[in-house]
């Protein structure tokens, strides 16, 4: 069984590897790293790439915290004990051109006891523009890694991820969702601990194989000035949905987490639109028209 | 004493007159109107400004609603029961030149029977640029407005402000405040209700005065990219704020109001710029370092 310098351990060193994979698929623009101490307790490293060839800008974050559990958290975990242990690494990219998407995986460990430990994580796609060939082969890819641990994960994360990456107000999806977890132990999951220790890397290690064949797919695409204000307008949704419903987000405010570091998932610029309608048939509507729950990406929908 | 259906005909009246006299502060752009209705019961009238002369993008929305109250908002009022009807005015611009402030008004009022009925609202003033002497004249008007219906309502709502336009997170104020106030009834100010619905219509009725002067102070100064620069980061405060803790947005979005309405206070551009700080002595750390509780801007500090 694994301990938490372990895990930890385990954690630093795959956003070392997303961070190297990602410069590399970008080709021109290289992390930056801010080492953050947290008043109540560890701390962690931010890595923020900008103004790539590719990437306008992303951040990889790793942190290790301890501490005290705020009032709060412990009435919304229904648990009683005060101290708890958290690890994981979070990314969001925001690519330049529209029609590479915009991609999340968070990956992360809480313990409060022995008895009281879990993993959480996901990995969503948010396509500016949904093509359906591109959404087929990443719910595949996620299909494949989930397959390899316990053959109901895919159905159940994606379910989940559709259910979780919804944003209620409007209705509509955040993009075309991916597989998204929670509290995984071996008694909701069938598997031991180390397995789903293993599960949790595994994601973490296909991340950037993912990401950089949509992007390779997809980069050298021109675009217009139109495109470009439609990507502002989805991003737009990102940020609703990150400050109004992400529990990742509200943790780390509630928790009094670096804010820098928290927020990095916001893009470097969003517009909204007073009563945006895209235009009957157009890309913008076919993708709009896609952002709803329930639709099976890995039957090849292109 | 006041019916349900006046005081939601004098709140649109204000509508009325608060659009004209936007229109002739800006000079050139002219309001457009939706109508809609909520499914729950009653609607609203929105209007929203664009690309003027002075105003990049507005709104002003008269709203009437009643239905049941949702579950959570129960709880939150410590209520039980189930019919509301709630009705007001609710103002953001979001102006064009960096020099010129955004402005927020609300007055609003709640009924859920004979006993428990309140007024609400405010106005605060979010400059992208604090200028002491402006500060300290709109400070001055909404202390006079105040004075004229009770003498300890200023202190008292200048305070709730500070409190209230709080962005935790960043531990800084959203802008310069103002007044804020909520569920006021006699036993709380000792005016009466036909006095408190007086103070509310006079919020309204000064609430074109005040702006106008401040758009005719500042609309002329001449700016640079860097100054629209940090305005768009001064945006992207005002959307955390908005998204994380303006109960209005919350109590909208909770009760299904009409999305585009409640999601008009949102600026038309807002740019995040990872972990960003103003260069020392420049116009943008001066303001940086006001963004506080507390200060007193009634004694000029210009």
């Amino acid at each position: 069984m694994f301990t938490k310098e372990e895990i930890a351990a385990s954690y630093r060193e795959i956003q070392d590897t997303i961070c190297k994979g990602l410069e590399e698929a970008d080709g021109s623009a290289v992390f930056e790293e801010e080492l953050w101490t947290r008043e109540g307790g560890g701390g962690g490293r931010t890595r923020i790439i900008q103004d790539g060839q590719v990437i306008e800008r992303g951040g990889v974050n790793f942190s290790a915290v301890h501490g005290k559990l705020p009032e709060k958290i412990k009435t919304a975990f229904g648990v009683q004990e005060e101290d708890f242990f958290a690890t994981g690494v979070s990314i969001v990219i925001h690519p330049k051109n529209p029609w590479v998407p915009i991609i999340h995986m968070n990956i992360r460990y809480f313990e409060l006891n022995k008895q009281t430990r879990w993993f959480g994580g996901g990995i969503d796609l948010t396509p500016h523009y949904i093509i359906p060939a591109d959404a087929t082969f990443f719910h595949k890819q996620l299909k494949e890694i989930c397959n390899q641990f316990q053959m109901n994960f895919y159905e159940r994360f994606k379910k989940w991820a559709d259910d979780y990456f919804f944003i209620k107000h409007r209705q509509e999806t955040r993009g075309i969702g991916g597989i998204f977890f929670d509290r995984l132990q071996p008694d909701n999951s069938m598997l031991s601990y180390d397995q789903l220790f293993d599960f949790s890397k595994a994601l973490g290690k296909n991340f950037v194989p993912i990401y950089a064949e949509l992007i390779k797919r997809n980069q050298k695409k021109s675009y217009t000035l139109d495109q470009k204000d439609w990507q502002f307008i989805r991003r737009s949704r990102y940020v609703e949905f990150n400050l109004v419903y992400d529990s990742g987000t509200k943790f780390g405010l509630e928790t009094n987490g670096r804010i820098e570091s928290i927020l990095m998932s916001l893009p470097p610029q969003a517009n909204w639109v007073y009563n945006h309608q895209p235009i009957a048939g157009s890309e913008e509507e076919k993708t709009q028209q896609l952002l709803k729950k329930g639709i099976d990406w890995v039957k090849d929908l292109g």
